[in-house]
């Protein structure tokens, strides 16, 4: 009888299921001063106490991909080991801003359950949550991943596949913001003049930069997050797996995205929400990403006149400009692309 | 006359020498961000404020490991600038708890010397001690190192070799730990079920997962330490010199082997003294470290029931998995091996 | 119309054009920590609160060229993002110390424009001055850099090239520091015995050690620094370019230079000024940075019997130790000089 964690097999979860993950995580300026490092971010607010304090909140808040990798990084050792594939994300929701100082932990409950035809593995369905010390929500989210089945003879559960929104509604946007005094926001120190108004339903941007990621910044930054999927720091067992090398985390590659999104978006301050994801292909170190955005609905948000939230549809490639914007063609991806997300962002009205 | 240092050679060390070591260091929480990102450390007392709180800590302190390197550091430009090779540790303790804002300098006395009988070189014995910024202990160690003669005519000094325990006694354990309420440690939280009384003596944990490590992040590490031994930053003349490329300093092995071990000794939360260590073999970068444990010896310590004592050995090894428990056969090491490490560590009865 | 920024090009700029620069950043304890770990800088006065507090500073301040990266960060986007090369510094000044939560930001002023003969780019001469969120200036200097014109056709603007101090004036020298009890500077802890008076004009001193610089390295830092010049980050495009390969950030070569100056300077704790700088040839990824120093000038500071000032002169090189003081014959550089710097530093007396 091993003390080691083997994570949990397809046969281990059950609908209803919940999980209180290990480790809470106290987040510090010192990882702020990291993320901004692996990614180059350069947004305002996450930037510098002043412009933070200016506009209304109590100092800069931490970035939300940090806390969203925190939350995920938490759930993986109970939900994600044995995973053959992460799949999806939907109904994403920032609840509440998170300061430097603060300290997530994270629950998960399946909600979903669905084995493969073949027997030899099944897609889980988690709702995961992040709270603050003070019980707070900050995230929520939904992710469905496929995960191997220990028995391939294990009794086959009831199928559930929940319903899941394709976006989060304009209404259910805003809560990690405080109300904002947007005539103290300055357009020459956030980088940009283009706010809520400024964009077009259908506009695309291409985000022009490239950034080519290295090992050791992926796997500084997964450890950061203490995400402990195997796949992306053991080169020796990779090396003789079925892409002979490390896996980069799938959320680098968002967090890329957004930092290169800066370029075109840089008034877009907060996301709000993740309406749905898809890591479309495999990015490994060596390789350069390019992203570009299409604006797929601007909604003003019910009660607030200082922000508007802009529906973003990002994708990213691997060794590929994105001057002509590639995305699918029929149910086809272009073959450099690797991320395509759905999210929300606000900017100031 | 230059005023650049090249060391101390074996000649300049006497016996009863005391050495006041540069550069004091505060250590901070930007600093317990990059040793978190650099290892994946997750333990929930160093990890979070509120998990540290809630049983009895003012807040996280930072993690032993990183305590130990920062001491460790600043004996390097006058200990072991010039060393052939760190041939071992014994009796090594952690005194007091080191929390974010702390600073921390060290002395080292000369307590043993023995030149060898080819008169190129001698090992030098030194008890090392580290402080905070009250003069406060806050670790204390004795390290044997293998110096140069910078004159192979100088005299010999008389040989005395210092009689070293073989192991520290429960009694002198726990001293950096504040009592603590362990009816408030949450092992949901922490990670693992098993706490004190859940180890047996002779009991073996492959801590299964590997960790490869890349240039930049054992150069981040080792400066982040401020450890200036020249065989870790210096390619032009390692390229040239008997293995071709940089070492990677032993410290971090010992820091990637406790992180690994996390994951089967998740709740044995401090290292409260290291009874010895031996840096096997050199790890070079692109190698992937795996390790496992065996538990030595399980303690209660005098005068405490928060807490016991696991006398814990950690292996390492580079490019092999340790399901087969790699080790010593005879005087020979498994060729795999890098790490040998004797510690006590506490954990919550 | 895109709203990316493609950056000002050379008949962008006119003399006496103010250009306020996007992000304020607050630097933190964690970019401290990241600083360190980086380039393994070891300056008592910057490393510990302890030491800074003894002799005078309210807490450890951030180090010199951390508040220079990130005030030229800022001007990168505005000022060089077209830039064909960075051609040198004069004039710079830290005018006051920068402690950790303090938030900065820059505004550049154009005092030249000189158009190249083949009319295909020009030079841009930019003060900048980078200002703490109390609107104190904490950073003064002027760089050149050759930009690209969008229109080689776009009309030449008039000729006009400041004219620039070879050198600051002892006096201007100082602001940046607190009056100092340098009775309690511990010449055990900060590293060397050697002070002002120790040092002589034409000294020279080779700083013995090599550092290799990783692509993960320079593009932590450089992104740190909220630097976004595009050829640091992109390998595709690099790839396909003059040299095959991503450009490090020049400033990476001037703290890489600066943290090995401590063997032979440990006791010049502050950078006072910048009298000029040229990046001499460009430094790649997997290179070994050496360096050497020649003491220019020795002066004291009027008013001022804390301190002292050495004008020094320190080269870098490229996979060349410094023994022999590699410099230029002629006009001509050795061919490993990757960069010429002359500064001032402050030393105690």
């Amino acid at each position: 009888m091993t003390k080691t964690s083997s994570g949990n097999f397809f046969e281990d979860f059950f609908l209803g299921q919940v999980i209180r993950h290990a480790t809470p995580r106290t987040l510090t300026v010192g990882d702020a001063s990291l993320y901004s490092a692996l990614y180059g971010t350069r947004c305002a607010v996450q930037s510098a106490d002043s412009f933070a304090q200016a506009i209304g909140y109590p100092r800069a808040p931490v970035d939300d991909l940090l806390v969203f990798h925190t939350v995920f990084g938490k759930t993986v050792p109970d939900i994600s080991l044995n995973a053959v594939a992460n799949l999806g994300y939907a109904g994403g929701r920032f609840l509440a801003p998170v300061y430097p100082g603060d300290t997530l932990h994270a629950i998960s409950e399946v909600i979903g359950l669905r084995e493969n035809s073949n027997g030899q593995s099944g897609v889980v369905y988690v709702r995961s949550t992040g709270f603050n010390q003070d019980g707070v929500e900050v995230l929520d989210y939904v992710r469905w991943v496929m995960v191997r089945k220990r028995d391939p003879k294990a009794p086959t559960p009831e199928t559930f596949v929940p319903t899941l929104p394709s976006a989060l509604a304009p209404d259910a946007l805003g809560d990690a913001v405080p109300p904002l005094d947007v005539s103290e926001w300055r357009d020459d120190l956030s980088g940009s003049l283009y706010r809520f108004a400024d964009y077009e339903v259908g506009e695309t941007i291409d985000h022009v930069d490239g950034m080519t990621v290295e090992e050791a910044e992926h796997m500084i930054a997964t450890r950061l997050y203490q995400n402990t999927a195997k796949v992306h720091f053991n080169q020796f067992t990779e090396g003789q797996g079925r892409f002979g090398r490390r896996l980069i985390y799938g959320g680098h590659v968002i967090s890329i995205a957004r930092a290169l999104s800066f370029n075109g978006l840089a008034n877009a301050f907060h996301i709000a929400a993740i309406n749905g994801g898809r890591h479309v292909a495999p990015l490994f170190a060596g390789l350069t990403v390019f992203a570009w955005s299409e604006i797929l609905d601007a909604a003003e948000i019910p009660g607030r006149d200082d922000v508007g939230a802009l529906r973003v549809r990002t994708l990213a490639t691997k060794d590929r400009p994105c001057a002509d914007l590639p995305a699918k063609s029929g149910e086809d991806y272009d073959p450099s692309v690797i991320l395509d997300l759905d999210y929300w962002v606000l900017i100031p009205r």
